[in-house]
């Protein structure tokens, strides 16, 4: 019998509690998780580069390794998705403004892909209104939000604030 | 190997093209669909009975009927799917309006049942603005709303309302 | 040269200011607007009946009597715009919470009807937080909520309270 | 020096987490709040009558009972808080449904009495999907939603659905 | 008698099927409809520079040609509006968000020319979550956006991204 | 007795009728109001540099300069607030989109320092959909919005876009 993966994608800069709370989720549904991170080669932008992010997302989920694989990507999500033999797409909602622009997405999605369906999974409250930009700006100006990312990315963000 | 289960609640009165896009899109993700009807025991309400619900569904579901169970229950929906044997709930998202119900929905089932994990499927474009209960409106003064209920459905609704 | 004739539906129970406004707007789109109530013929019910209701329109509507036709319907709005010949349903906007009701009307309207257009005004901001509803609540317990209704429906609303 | 003295209006049928959750916010904002049971005498209603409810809300508002006061009222809230000195009104806002009510009483409330502001205060996450009403469903087919309620409230809600 | 005519305002980068099915709608509220390209003359930006929109707008709207003119404008929409002598502004509502942009436009329109209307249409369900950006987007990726841009629209998209 | 002081946040580039009037309202929860401009020190942006922005809001507060401080702060707002011996940081709400990133900044600065308590006020509705950003868009194209802004900000405002 085939495993049932689903492609989590997103740009995990860097991957927050928030994240890991949707793979968790995402878990109990299908027996594959692909973090995918998506970027755009002709532009790199973010606070840590992929191969960091990749980093960060393996030592944080760690305990359910067999069930996660970390990837990257850029082009079409479907795509990708199709690539590596997934169904489902996974997105997490947390509040309206999510809504609608993911709407948007996983409308055009289905429309490129009808054999590809996109899963919504509620954040946990606790999560709903962390983002990792949030989280990057709070600690750009020292501020504590280590409670809303795995203690190891903590260290790192305070790492990359302090040089 | 377990089956997935998954329990789509709702009332059904009566099932819409929307809510049988919700089950086909829910048959991608898991083994099997439970078509729930919740029902008020002491207050039995709403234009068909749970019957002729019942009805209804199996024979719009006929071509996936063996992926699809139809049952109906009372009280809290977190115990019926444990009852089942449900890991997951399926709930359509359309609108904003939808959206706020149905994460306070799923996080008080989340805190009643942890281990139940509640998905939201995005319905079609065509059934954003449908619901039963205004199909049965418009057909109620002879307005025609078959495009929105399979035909079954929609010949009953029309016997209903010349009656 | 026919008419441009608008239907601007509702159940007006009373006429509010936020009601006069849109459809002074309306009269800038077309060359006659229908107030039409919507009534429902077996459970009739408001704090007004339909024949005091169309009484209080025509004296706030006065002033543009010439482009301004009073009447009542039941049934399918888009049967009663085509029996007085309009092509166009006039309908305001408010808040979020309207504009989701409002879709799922004018989508089905648009169903039944292909050649009723729904178009939308935007009322007053100072009418943005008015409702017959509320009107009717405050004045009930004596409240001065007269500023939100023309005169001649303040005291008709006054006079209805203190009976 | 006066006292800065607020109203917290609302059914409280029963006072949940989230309530006291309000209350002890706005208490580091003014000098006493006064929690205002809103009830209608001609048509009573809920599941605990005002005298229960009001029971109630003083066990678990012990901690800072000087602070506090308790009271029912009936008709305009702005009536009310005048009465008693207030010129604060305390809401909580939750969800963006939450959002244009609430507007929408503000707004009449300011026209009524210019001199009584509405200041919102946001409830914990942990209580953003909580509400009175869905506890009392959810206790009401045996389901545990106690962590939502003090336990005086918990322990008065089983006993109330065991009867 | 004058003819009513009304400016449709937008980038048109490019145009879509969204786009004309308000075109479609508005034509049949008034004599004329003006589409009107918004541009930045400092700073022109956009995929096809305002010639190219303007070329494929008349070879989409070919079969109303005698009811539409095609014209580009920078600075006060309002202005413009007064200039070509159009009482009505169109706009196509789709989601919440832009909901709320689109009443703030409005009300600021209001404000700066009373005598300026700002009607909304509903665009059909089947281009909701469409847009010329998203479009743009999938077919920079090699993806297949072309059912909802017309069929010359979609042949230049292809050409652009190809070269 | 402690003074209760309050932060009102924002960039004021530059002060309009509606942050007037929110601060209007907060004097009357509040015995002083520190407006406080945040501003980047590396990447400085706006239309009036912090200087001419003091001395705007200097202006237009002087009928209430005792009860009203006038400040600028990089950094992190809960930092500056502790700084300047507030509790209470002052919000307006106006629209939807305003209370999600609203709540999402709250929530952050809740856990950052609970102390320090988030206090939404609405602004009068003919300022709700103002902003700053439109008011200059408006007027850099001669367009008159000065019913938004105080006179000096108007007649500044003119001197700015005519050089």
């Amino acid at each position: 019998m085939n495993k049932r993966r689903a492609v989590y994608p997103g740009s995990f800069d860097p991957i927050t509690n928030g994240h890991l709370d949707i793979v968790r989720r995402a878990l109990s549904l299908v027996d594959e998780v692909v973090i995918a991170i998506a970027y755009n080669q002709e532009k790199p932008s973010g606070l840590f580069d992929v191969a960091e992010r990749i980093e960060l997302i393996r030592a944080v989920t760690a305990p359910f390794a067999k069930k996660v694989k970390i990837d990257s990507f850029h082009g079409l999500l479907v795509d990708y998705a199709r690539k590596v033999g997934a169904v489902t797409i996974i997105r997490g909602l947390r509040a309206v403004a999510d809504f609608e622009y993911e709407f948007q997405m996983a409308s055009m999605n289905r429309h490129l892909a009808g054999d590809v369906e996109t899963v919504f999974l509620m954040a946990d409250e606790q999560y709903f209104y962390t983002s990792s930009k949030l989280v990057k700006e709070v600690m750009s100006f020292g501020g504590d939000a280590s409670a809303f990312v795995p203690p190891v990315v903590a260290k790192r963000l305070r790492k990359k604030f302090k040089s």
